[in-house]
């Protein structure tokens, strides 16, 4: 064994999060692609067939109130809560990403005073958050304007609206500095949008002690709530009362069973909701979400890097050096919980690491990706990992 | 046993449909709520959670291809087309029916002229599609009209844009004139969006075959998809090429995994995609669709109107003429798949029904509401709940 997989080892003996492993249901793979779909966490099977054949099955239309169907939303948004940094009644949990990056991109430039007019876009964005700030933009009124993060302080303006960050830059790994860039957009008079989909349940996001407006974030990487599980929309408690979202559906409504023709804003967080919501998906992330008891984000962010740290000091030494090159900034503030890999034929490799037990993933055009999920990814998965990926490289 | 019961027992005996009822998961109640919740189809359980440990616990991530998760939006929308008249590839599945009006009432508005700045809506409608035709005319600088299908033809004009209706009344069950209403829309130059949330599963809609425009519905009333199982869009094919999403997700772009910045419209019903779709939900819903294996919807039709002449025909003998007053048509072609009965203290007496295992609900202030689920409702349940109910009224 070498040195690297014995260090490998005694990390993991020493790994206070290692137990948490076991909560979840895994095979010999090495899963680098939690960032991608989360494992199923062990319990969650059960849950869900209790939700089908008990609440379903034998209550039916009782469980609306019995089994607190009615409630999810906002219940499972104040689970998720505490993960990215937020006091209860400020999240609900619904909808896809994209349909919440639009209420928040609407509902923020509806937020702003007249004049303004501009919403600023991280260019670099996973797609679909551009995709909709250009038809949030063009159904406000608004000009939508793609730049860098790192521009965007000297962007802001008397004239701009909103402004729509990814916290973590999916591709490339990428942490963006979301207290600063937070506190530069209030300071312009803006409203600030973080997408969280790659932050949240890998490190702390601390949305209320950064001041964040509105946020949106999906719960099927690093929450590990199941395929196209639903997603969140938090609102900052000072404004909710202002929050007018486009899609004002019954669930929103202060009054939903009173079938009213006029629609009246339910107070809080509810406005975020818009139908009724998918039970069965919905359950399933609420069951999921019982991984985290005990487990402080900060443990989460430790192990992470310590993970991708000693991941990346693997790659060094296995791998011929000409092959890969590391797009992951190396500063630890700078970085997500992943690794990115410039490789010329990464679909390729992807491919072969796959078939030897490595399952990260590939972005078009030439990304290897290797998602680092810390409640079961350990070190020794890490330095195999590596190894793998030296052997493919070097054959 | 009674004249009625005795007739009852007949009528099923008779029923080509009765045996479809072994397909459900039933007890004792008289469920009449299948228009609020549809029954579990019994083979639903054991798929759902092959879709859970299987598809997500083994294979993850390559379930996206593996297990068709990709795909499950298009193909389930082509399970759904022949129970609502339409040829394949026409109708997506996934968000909810509120998230779908609004692609479609936006996407309406942008499918016609210059100069048509009007939208009119069915004044009593389900109150979710008032609320979003409201934030869709605001968006779009249009006027929204609310009033009564009736209304709908005299109100046609150089001015309307689309205009928005229900199939089924939610609360007084009345079938409206989709063919003639259709084609009065398409007279005037404007665009038709039909919701077929209580019409859909219970009678033939005949989409393609009216011309309809664009529709949307639930699937978890008359489809039993499972509580809060996701919606559907329907966009004829001669509009597709110009229809213009106001949520273009990634999951709607022509290539998707391309990760483009700049956003160009998937071909075909695909562009009412929006996210990720929430798989478990949508499985659920796919397996559930089984039960329509060789059940033609004319057969479920047939016997609707047979179940809901019988029940009426009950209510009449066994209640108390002064205690409730039918609000649906009694014309067939005027009424859906549910008896709507006035009745003072009908939240009073929807509770006791309950407790005397008869399942209907109650829609404020003041209406009993009985869903008649032909796939699972016989005719000794209908006689069964005319009979509690004028024992609870006389009582």
């Amino acid at each position: 064994m070498s040195e690297r997989a014995l260090r490998a080892q005694k990390l993991d003996a020493e790994d206070e999060l290692a137990g948490v492993r076991d909560r979840f249901v895994l095979d010999e793979v090495v899963y680098l692609d939690g960032n991608s779909l989360g494992a199923l966490p062990a319990h969650v099977p059960g849950r869900v067939e209790d939700v089908v054949r008990r609440q379903w099955g034998e209550l039916r239309i009782r469980s609306w109130d019995e089994s607190g169907w009615w409630t999810a939303p906002e219940r499972i948004g104040d689970r998720i809560a505490p993960l990215v940094g937020a006091a209860a009644g400020q999240i609900v949990v619904g909808d896809s990403t994209s349909v919440n990056v639009f209420k928040a991109l609407v509902g923020a430039v509806r937020l702003t005073g007249e004049g303004r007019d501009e919403i600023l876009v991280d260019a670099t964005t996973f797609p679909t958050d551009g995709y909709i700030a250009e038809s949030a933009a063009r159904l406000t009124g608004c000009t939508l304007r793609p730049l860098a993060p790192a521009e965007v302080p000297a962007a802001l303006g008397a004239r701009t609206a909103a402004v729509l960050l990814n916290h973590v830059d999916y591709r490339t790994g990428r942490l963006h500095d979301l207290p600063s860039l937070t506190a530069a957009v209030r300071a312009a008079g803006a409203v600030s949008v973080w997408d969280l989909c790659h932050s949240a349940g890998a490190l702390p996001v601390g949305l209320d002690e950064h001041g964040v407006d509105l946020a949106v974030g999906c719960t099927y990487k690093y929450l590990n709530g199941g395929p196209g599980s639903p997603a969140y929309l938090y609102v900052r408690r000072e404004l909710q009362d202002g929050f007018d979202s486009p899609l004002p559906g019954w669930n929103s409504h202060a009054e939903p069973f009173g079938m009213r023709s006029g629609y009246e804003a339910a107070p809080g967080a509810l406005r975020g909701r818009v139908g009724t919501p998918d039970i069965l998906s919905m359950l399933a992330l609420e069951a999921a979400l019982e991984v985290w008891d005990g487990v402080p984000v900060t443990a989460v962010r430790a192990k992470s890097l310590a993970l991708t740290d000693f991941f990346l000091e693997c790659v060094e030494a296995y791998a011929p050096a000409d092959r890969v090159r590391c797009v992951t900034p190396v500063a630890h503030e700078e970085r997500g919980s992943q690794i990115a890999l410039r490789c010329a034929d990464a679909g390729d490799v992807m491919k072969r690491l796959i078939e030897r037990g490595v399952v990260g993933d590939f972005r078009h055009p030439d990304v290897l990706r290797f998602g680092f999920t810390p409640l079961y990814v350990g070190f020794a998965d890490a330095e195999r990992a590596a190894r793998v990926l030296g052997e493919v490289l070097g054959s």
